[in-house]
């Protein structure tokens, strides 16, 4: 519970901080870090059937992110000044949320693999959500961030193994977290990014004139 | 029901006004006012667990919104002159959804403050997807329009703390909505406008070249 | 079951294309060919009732977009090349999904034109969640696009009063699957559009200059 509250917080720390970026009024910002700290536990708990979704009966996880936008509201810069403390907890919250939500998921009846993929719906949801209220492709898919999903998918994928097998307990899901947590730092640590499409650089600059639309700036 | 049909056709009226400003075709227009009409009901219902939604069991609910398409694909510049009447209805929508959809959630078992919050987003939930699905950030979060978010929370507020005390009736809802409704109308009146972050114009203005994606251009 | 997967094989396609055309990584263009596949059946399924939905119970399901995302990954040029055959193929999806959503929907104990409207959402929702999540305006309602909603419209209809009237049978359905794929080639090969709104080309050529917000590119 204090895990998943510590999660829902930094959720909301991230959230707030690309409202306040964008220049969203406090209600936007209030908005924002809501959605980003409990869009992805309400899609998990809307596909498992756990009606209404925890976010709609617990004060705490409604509160939480209000507290979360009210600091970054008024301490923006500072937060922002520490950011490299904000990405390393927010590493700790998607490791987290992958395997509590394929863990919440299993509780619920479904089969370990389709667990592990509510789990990673779970954990990057939110920041899902959040980009595309803000009018960007989300940082999940774009190739000019360092890898989000792997980690998560890592995580989910051994709990899902663990269910499978029978050797889920304390200890091997929170190995399933430290793994997941160690490889997101690395890759913002070393810059790792997920593969291009087979040739996709020449075909991609092909393609490119032909296309309406916003396209991501690549670095 | 009358009420939640005007508010339905309201809603649908600024989804094919929006619609037809992008150039949407004839079926964007219809599918964007039935969007608009019916998205935030459709998530109140899937979360307080009213399934099959309202949305999908009344033909009124199905049939209003094709009804506000068809005007406004004839009538569009007419509609626009009398954009100010459009605002004051939506004003009307948005206060009566605010309501009712926290009754409802209460209705179904939700605690007051949960209630709330689904009830804003019963009422501010389809306009948030008609601005998505238009390639627009939502002007709910944004600063360059009026307060819309705040007259929302304020009358969901109000009817969470009249369910509190146990004192919610036809009269003092009624007040709710009429709050709402002065308020948003006051906003839109005098340009009232949210709060940015503390501090934010600098420290929005030095984000501001390193990110990349869309940015809201602000008058 | 076998028609199913294979309509979830080529709208996974659709969207492993459109992730390498965005330069997204392996994990983008994965993630996005799932989330095209099987978002219009995850909403159907949660409207409907039947939770978890049928993506998060069957393993072929989970599976099909992935095999489908390595085989655009590795061999996305030829894929592109045969863009023709892909777009037949994607007509065949698109009829399919709308009768058998509709059906499905019919099934669980929804009205026929509600069913219908949830059949059209199974068909058309993953390119929306698609588009939505590259960053552009969903080509459903774009006006420089040929026709996509109408012929899922019009199958689902003719299921709608095939149900009705009692007469829906296999032969039945087929030919309504018929219908809509035979439109959706004809939209294709004669770049048949939707109309836009009445006197909308000077009325949004008037309104264009007002708004803010990225806007279509037209041909």
């Amino acid at each position: 519970m204090v895990a998943d509250l510590t999660g829902i917080f930094i959720f909301a720390v991230t959230g707030a901080l690309v409202a306040v970026r964008k220049r969203f009024d406090v209600f936007g910002i209030a908005a924002l870090a809501e959605i980003t700290a409990l869009g992805g536990g309400i899609f998990r708990d809307l596909v498992i059937g756990d009606v209404p979704p925890a976010a709609f009966r617990d004060m705490g996880y409604f509160i939480t992110p209000l507290v979360a936008a009210a600091l970054v509201y008024f301490l923006h810069p500072a937060v922002r000044r520490i950011g490299g403390a904000v990405q390393v907890v927010d590493a700790a919250g998607l490791a987290l949320f992958s395997v509590s939500g394929t863990v919440k998921a299993a509780v619920w009846g479904i089969e370990p693999f389709h667990a592990a993929a509510i789990g990673v719906a779970t954990a990057v949801g939110g920041g899902v959500l959040r980009d595309l209220l803000a009018g960007e492709i989300p940082s999940l898919l774009r190739r000019d961030r360092e890898m989000y999903a792997l980690p998560s998918v890592l995580a989910a994928g051994i709990v899902a193994v663990l269910l499978r097998s029978g050797l889920l307990g304390p200890v091997s899901s929170g190995a399933a977290m430290l793994a997941a947590f160690a490889l997101r730092l690395l890759a913002l640590r070393y810059g790792w990014r997920g593969p291009l499409a087979w040739k996709g650089e020449e075909a991609a600059e092909t393609a490119g004139g032909r296309e309406p639309g916003p396209r991501p700036r690549t670095g």
